[in-house]
């Protein structure tokens, strides 16, 4: 059955890298690879400038009628300035709310061509291959109630801003089967990330984490406060398989994890639904200063691509041959600005795809 | 008049380490440099031991009595199966809320002679001198309200973590003017960090900050999201000044930055009241797991007699004098293990402590 893939390239750098990632799956389903149809719908600043809000139903109608989406990016300095609710990172966490996106998958790998990227010691990072597992629907980015109003504090009027962070027990054991499923897969280590010794909903957190993995008796739990979860991926970040965390914390210690490699510009994430529906995307942001220049590292985006063949369309093959173009390109010299380094050829966005494209 | 300095040991290597700073502060006292009495309460798992709970209340009234204290570390696995109230911790939230501690000034410097302990490369570290100032007694470590309940979701009953993070005007006014003061007497450049694309709290802190700037001209006040901070931190640390930021997130990245300098050891910390009454730790925690074996290192926490002396007691003179101690000693090569290297001299905590004295 002809599969549908949904682009969102999104803003800044976001069309142009995502632009990289549609030749490749034309190339596919030219070729008859691929049984597979793209369409291309707005979000973000993109989609605010088009319809006038960040996530335009007519894009949520045909993200929900697809089978997989590629996302590129979103928002940039021109947005900053508009109501909360206009704002390009409205669309992104709509998305993954109206489709309920709730696992969020953020390898932190380290490419040997790249290692002397890395700002770490290269025998701290070599050969880093961690997994992070976020929360994506819930914890303090959905709690409600929140806002911003007027109280009276110690006798006077002042303005008081709140959010809550809070997670039920089936939310969390939903994550855990998710991250459980991955250690089992993976080398049967997973730790959780909480902070436990201050706060109740990550009490709770715990105790869904132990029950959850009364059922794998093949993977070893283990837990750390988040504090220290920051340390020790800074301190030794190849001690870790699979890290397990709740929506904040997996945005913050993910992106640290993503930086650890040197190459943010090189990852991939996926983020699925209950039903294995996945939205894919790199993890690096919009890159507003260099947007248009053909300057950006399309290869995140191109790997985002093999994750969406590999785990939503079941083409292991056609994903592990996007992985060895990949690899091949690295092998050959050609590099983005931000990979850059010395004796190496430097391409652009668009010379950087057609290589990849060479390469298949 | 003669100061009253408290002790408060703690738990894990607490006794110890504040022993070699007790060690350093009777030399002072002694040798008639200073003019203060030492007195020794019971905070942590030891409080709970003696009298039951982690805070007792001959504590908490013998810290308001004195004009400084200084604590080593609490926690530890023996207490980990005691219902939240009487866990360490709540000793130490307890006195940071009881004593209004709402300023914690986290320092992370790299001291040359230990430059090869980082995890970074060595030139993306060295001189490193960064000051995180984190809000120690709002935001969602005391938010109301907070608890467990069990509560009706999606039509069946389960239970339901919440905790709230909230900051009023006031606030975050307070511990932004400490942080401009500081940045001041620096290097004039504040970098402010919250999720203010995701969270009102945030909204109000990144208002909060801009409306204290304006009395600021002198200071360059820059914002950065917690996710890109975590990451500005791992890959060029030595671009920030000053860091100010909420309990929690300065919780991660207070950590996160120490982590950088390899040396976690070796890093003090203040945290303050509204009068500059000030509690003075170690950055590291009690670490159990070399307890009572004479391992620890306790240069953090002579470190943290030195700050005490410097901005509580105003003795700037003895202040240098143990700051030139520390570096002569490891000049000399002395070291405990969490620092040791090729060639250095191996030395426990007892005779760490000794050589600063000697040095003074
Ligand atoms: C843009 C922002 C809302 C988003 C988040 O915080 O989730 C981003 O940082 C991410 O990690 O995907
Ligand atoms: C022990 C814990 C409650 C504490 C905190 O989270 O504040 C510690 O991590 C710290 O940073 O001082």
């Amino acid at each position: 059955m002809t599969k549908k893939i949904l682009l969102l390239p999104g803003d800044g750098v976001g069309p142009e890298i995502v632009k990289q990632a549609e030749n490749v799956l034309r190339y596919l389903i030219d070729s008859g690879q691929l049984d597979a149809t793209l369409e291309t719908a707005l979000i973000g600043g993109a989609g605010y400038d088009a319809a006038g809000v960040p996530l335009p139903e007519e894009t949520i109608t045909q993200a929900q009628r697809a089978d997989a989406i590629l996302l590129g990016a979103i928002g940039g300095p021109k947005y900053d300035t508009l109501a909360r609710d206009l704002r390009p990172e409205r669309g992104l966490l709509g998305i993954r709310n109206a489709l309920g996106l709730f696992a969020n998958l953020r390898p932190a790998i380290l490419f040997p061509q790249l290692a002397a990227a890395s700002s770490l010691k290269p025998e701290l990072v070599a050969g880093l291959d961690l997994m992070i597992v976020r929360e994506l629907t819930g914890g303090i980015y959905f709690g409600q109630p929140r806002g911003i109003e007027t109280r009276e504090v110690s006798g006077s009027n002042e303005k008081v801003g709140y959010n809550t962070m809070v997670y039920s027990e089936s939310e969390i054991a939903r994550i855990m089967k998710v991250a459980f499923d991955i250690a089992e897969k993976r080398d049967g280590r997973l730790c959780s990330v909480d902070k436990a010794n201050v706060l109740e909903v990550s009490e709770l957190w715990r105790e869904g984490a132990e029950a959850v993995g009364q059922s794998y008796p093949n993977v070893a739990l283990s837990h750390l406060y988040v504090d220290n979860a920051a340390m020790q991926l800074v301190r030794a970040p190849k001690q870790f398989d699979v890290m397990v965390t709740s929506n904040l914390f997996g945005d913050i210690l993910s992106d640290c994890a993503a930086m650890l490699t040197g190459s943010i510009g090189m990852l991939p994430s996926a983020s699925f639904d209950e039903q294995g529906k996945g939205l894919y995307e790199p993890v690096h942001g919009s890159a507003p200063d260099i947007a248009g220049q053909d300057k950006a590292n399309p290869l995140a985006t191109i790997l985002s691509v093999e994750m969406l063949l590999r785990y939503t369309l079941n083409e292991a093959t056609l994903a592990d041959q996007i992985n060895q173009a990949v690899n091949q390109v690295l092998d050959q010299g050609y590099r983005t600005a931000d990979i850059m380094s010395d004796g190496m050829t430097l391409v652009g966005c668009e010379a950087m795809g057609e290589q990849v494209l060479a390469a298949l």
